[in-house]
């Protein structure tokens, strides 16, 4: 006998078991919800997302998400345009902010390079940083995560910078705060040792 | 400093954070996702979601959801339509339904009691239930699963049928197909004893 689900929820389980870490038995789980959700509140969700999606655009100048055509960190005068901070996604960007201390602005490559998955350097916004550094830039902090992906990405962009003359950076490797000497791993404690510092 | 996020993505990452399950890592990540998505796919998911929602309703015979005003299932001449069983949600009308080997027709409670959460026989389509047993109805099985929460709505609603003179029955408890005994916890071992049949 055919598995019998009724055809609303079926429709509402495939789309959500497009998005991504969501399998079918969550898309169902979610589909069940959003079913009984009232009709007001559906419309309001997919209104938007559709309207977000509509609204969002590329920072012409660092390609982080925005709804303007400069986005408000690069808009700021106040903070310092000659330090351009690299990073993989927007979500690096807020963790910065987060953080506080930098008050340079950011370049988001969408992504990070990967042989393995067939990423090349046309895939992420590597061409787009180039352009940028054409006018009076400084210094620019390879931000990327300490992957083996990161690493690629902060060593393939660093060889296309140096022959400009500018400053190459890359976040420091080390014990992370707050955690015990004892659980960090060999290249973490490795890269904490070598990269010492006078007290 | 002030978390920064593009307008876009927080408006997305908000609507995601509704759905149950869904912290605001993951909404952030779907938001990613969604935002990066061709317009169109985006269109065709918000458009599905709310026509589907637009478009559901619950059978008027078992409350299950559909799209029409009676169910395909309650619709079927073939099935016996003697024989209710009676189950929490959707996904268990499915569960029998791949299973095979049951004819009769369902009925979906959409819930269970749960004195501890505050739902009580007015929350669940219990009130639907009975007004189908008023016809030709022999047998009433309770497929509610067994937890604290089944066992309860199983037993209220069995006091609630029995004066009608109507069978009403319980899945019964065992070992499951394919699992090991000795992995068994000790309720479904003293139920698999007690229900114990001749060989």
């Amino acid at each position: 006998m055919a598995e019998y689900n009724p055809l609303p929820l079926l429709m509402v389980s495939e789309q959500m078991a497009k998005l991504p870490g969501i399998g079918m038995k969550s898309a169902g789980r979610l589909a069940y919800h959003i079913l009984n959700m009232p009709e007001e509140e559906v419309a309001v969700f997919a209104r938007t997302i559709l309207e977000a999606r509509k609204a969002v655009r590329f920072c012409k100048v660092c390609q982080n998400f925005t709804e303007q055509e400069v986005c408000s960190l690069c808009d700021d005068e106040r903070r310092d345009h000659k330090t351009i901070c690299v990073v993989e996604a927007p979500k690096d960007v807020s963790a910065f902010e987060r953080a506080g201390g930098f008050d340079g602005v950011y370049h988001v490559l969408h992504g990070l390079l990967s042989p393995a998955d067939g990423i090349t350097p046309d895939d992420i916004r590597i061409r787009e940083l180039m352009a940028r550094l054409s006018g009076e830039v400084d210094e620019v902090i390879m931000a990327t995560n300490p992957t083996i992906e990161g690493e690629t990405t902060a060593s393939y962009i660093s060889r296309l910078i140096k022959p400009l003359g500018i400053r190459v950076t890359r976040l420091a490797y080390g014990l992370p705060a707050g955690s015990a000497l004892e659980y960090a791993d060999e290249v973490t404690l490795q890269r904490a040792l070598e990269n010492r510092n006078e007290l």
